[in-house]
């Protein structure tokens, strides 16, 4: 099987001023074309750095991929490092500097600076591939049938160059085999207790067949990853391993091919024609943001309120202020009278909505940080729920709740479905 | 200064599953308390390779800071490969074991599995640190004066561990230097026009002030990096050498000191007691996320509302049918009068609207993928905006949008403050 080491140069990373989300979709991106990422490496940009990282790539793996380092200005010493390591010399790209006259032009741009015209140039023996999104070019060195992929770092240039023209290149130049994976998601079970229950069955797996167990929030993912010629022989043997499962946990699974959180209750939503709002008051759009990330949520996403003032409850939501008063914002009986209101105000078939403390202060009613209580309208029933999350941070206290408001919400989906 | 290598272990990163939030937040910690992170690696779960990263990274750094690879189940090999690199055997502690059992008694679970008892088995000369949100402890290595560090792999239990207990840890072992960072948001000026700009500054700054550029969204951050002795020196030594910028750049600097987007934005509306609420279409409460996941924002932040259907457009907003009909929900107009209902809906000082079409289709009235409508009303002034931003991915696409909407309220704002 092909492998490949993705490294990320730049200090921006390192310093942890920047989150690196390139390596994951890069990784992604070559999984699904069967190729195994054996190193992901972080670096500084500095010269030495750099050569000696791409000797250690080049000597356990097929393909390199490098990000960052490519930008107009002084911090930037990919290329020197790529000129050292390739023995190679730089040179100036005249088709390159008119294109790219072409491209800022078109941006507003009229002057060319001298800065830019740096941006033309390229290692000699290399294979240029041009960067739609961006004023740097994507370099390819090969050396003894080893391919090295030159990237700047944005990641908004990285995906196109990544899925329109490095894919289809390396998929036309090697014969690769296939990756195929499979997550199931378990709720209800945690690690070690799931891990008892499916002993027997994972020791019994076959050698080109991984399982990796992956907890998010308060569910387990199991990963089922297989490796072959033919991706659909291999789905069907993933299909017949699985099975077993279906006796052993299955009333704990709340998906047996979906991934994330937001693409089961999606299937789900769409398979049963149900329409859904939200009313936010502690995740504060976050749910919205989730289910609308899925293409076509427009489909079963109805809208959603983020009543931050509690006037805008009353007056938007029409939850009495003597309840408010009575109960406190943050309590199970506004959950409730939101997730009602949220249903009958958007004329939709589920409503959920969130009221909590995520800090860093206390409620006002002196509510610990990381309470939080949620309700789920569905048709005429509405169930509240509460969750006491302490010793989060703010966002990682919100998108754990919004995780469990979900699958609180698929499980109650899926209970109806095992019932009739 | 003290070095760190960072390294993460879990076939989950490298098969792009999860996204490696971990290395992010050490760095940034690491970096406050003046260690300077050498590299980030991220390997597979495999023996040896974890032996291989542990020797090259001692070679490498002072401080080795590994997460992942400890869970109870069969895809774990960090401990034994840690048993290897330090000659060091594994034993099982009584005493873990007894805080194991309070622990998960706590958490409802009454039976401890063979498997619980596995992640109570420690290295014999590792000191050990207690995990307060999970199963399995930290533990520290330590040979001829360099420390490992051997943490679980989910963020919220690698958090509080970092924060709560090495960070005073180092701090109290090793007397460290001081690493100060200073970030400069510029806008209206390119990468490559900005640095020509600044050159001559660029090139005089002292040799222990490094400067990097950061490309986000449509803004540039410039940042400052200063290693010395004391915080506050370096602090004023960092003022100093920013003064002639605002004589270069001053115009297009939106920030001096502030990093994120949002609370550049909250330490404005702060500072002059505005108020603001949303009303999101497009980017579906990633506006108000973003606001809100600033501590204390509930001083600013009043409420939003997500009008995904057209009908909560008319009812809940008042936006008038003949309106959308005439122009469609993604135009101009439908973007004023959004951001205008929404101001006198939540009573607040300003109010920003979005509309567009994220795709993966075109709008229903066929406006391509990447249109972007938004308004922003201020008082009794209302500007409209529009952008468009081909070829990006659903989220990529609110992400950016949503940086260059905040940014265009804060270049707003900012010319007031200059103009009285």
């Amino acid at each position: 099987m092909k492998t490949a080491t993705i490294i990320t140069i730049g200090d921006e990373i390192l310093s942890g001023n920047t989150v690196d989300t390139n390596s994951n979709f890069i990784a992604q991106q070559l999984k699904d074309i069967g190729i195994k990422v054996r190193y992901i490496f972080t670096i500084s940009d500095e010269v030495e750095e750099i050569v000696q990282c791409l000797q250690k790539a080049v000597e356990a793996s097929d393909l390199i991929i490098t990000t960052g380092g490519l930008g107009p200005t002084k911090d930037d010493k990919t290329k020197q490092a790529y000129a050292r390591f390739f023995k190679d010399k730089i040179s100036f790209s005249e088709e390159l500097y008119h294109k790219l006259g072409a491209y800022l032009y078109k941006k507003g741009r009229s002057e060319l600076l001298a800065l830019n015209k740096s941006q033309c140039e390229v290692l000699s023996t290399a294979k240029i591939f041009e960067n739609s999104y961006g004023t740097a070019p994507c370099q390819l060195l090969e050396r003894q049938g080893k391919l090295t992929f030159c990237l700047p770092g944005v990641p908004f240039e990285v995906k196109p160059l990544i899925k329109d023209q490095i894919l289809p290149y390396l998929k036309q130049r090697w014969e690769l085999h296939t990756i195929y994976t499979r997550i199931v998601s378990v709720v209800g079970l945690p690690e070690s207790l799931l891990s008892n229950r499916i002993e027997d069955w994972e020791l019994a797996l076959p050698p080109h067949v991984s399982l990796s167990y992956l907890p998010v929030g308060s569910r387990v993912k199991l990963r089922l990853t297989a490796t072959g010629k033919d991706r659909k022989e291999l789905e069907e043997e993933v299909d017949q391993l699985l099975h077993p499962l279906r006796v052993l946990i299955g009333d704990n699974v709340i998906a047996w091919s979906e991934d994330a959180i937001e693409n089961i209750l999606a299937s789900i939503l769409w398979d049963r024609g149900l329409n859904i709002s939200t009313v936010e008051s502690c995740t504060s759009g976050q749910i919205a943001r989730l289910l609308t990330s899925v293409p076509g949520s427009s489909r079963y996403y109805k809208g959603g309120i983020i009543p931050y003032l509690t006037h805008v409850k009353s007056q938007l939501l029409g939850i009495s202020e003597d309840l408010i008063k009575k109960h406190s914002v943050v309590s199970k009986e506004v959950a409730v009278e939101l997730a009602r209101s949220c249903r009958d105000l958007f004329h939709t078939d589920i409503a959920i909505s969130s009221t909590g403390v995520a800090g860093p202060d206390k409620g006002e009613d002196g509510k610990e940080v990381g309470t939080l209580y949620y309700a789920i309208a569905k048709g005429e029933e509405i169930r509240s729920f509460d969750l006491y999350l302490p010793g989060l941070e703010r966002n990682d206290f919100v998108n754990m709740a919004v995780q469990k408001i979900i699958e609180t919400l698929i499980v109650w989906l899926e209970e109806d479905n095992r019932t009739y």
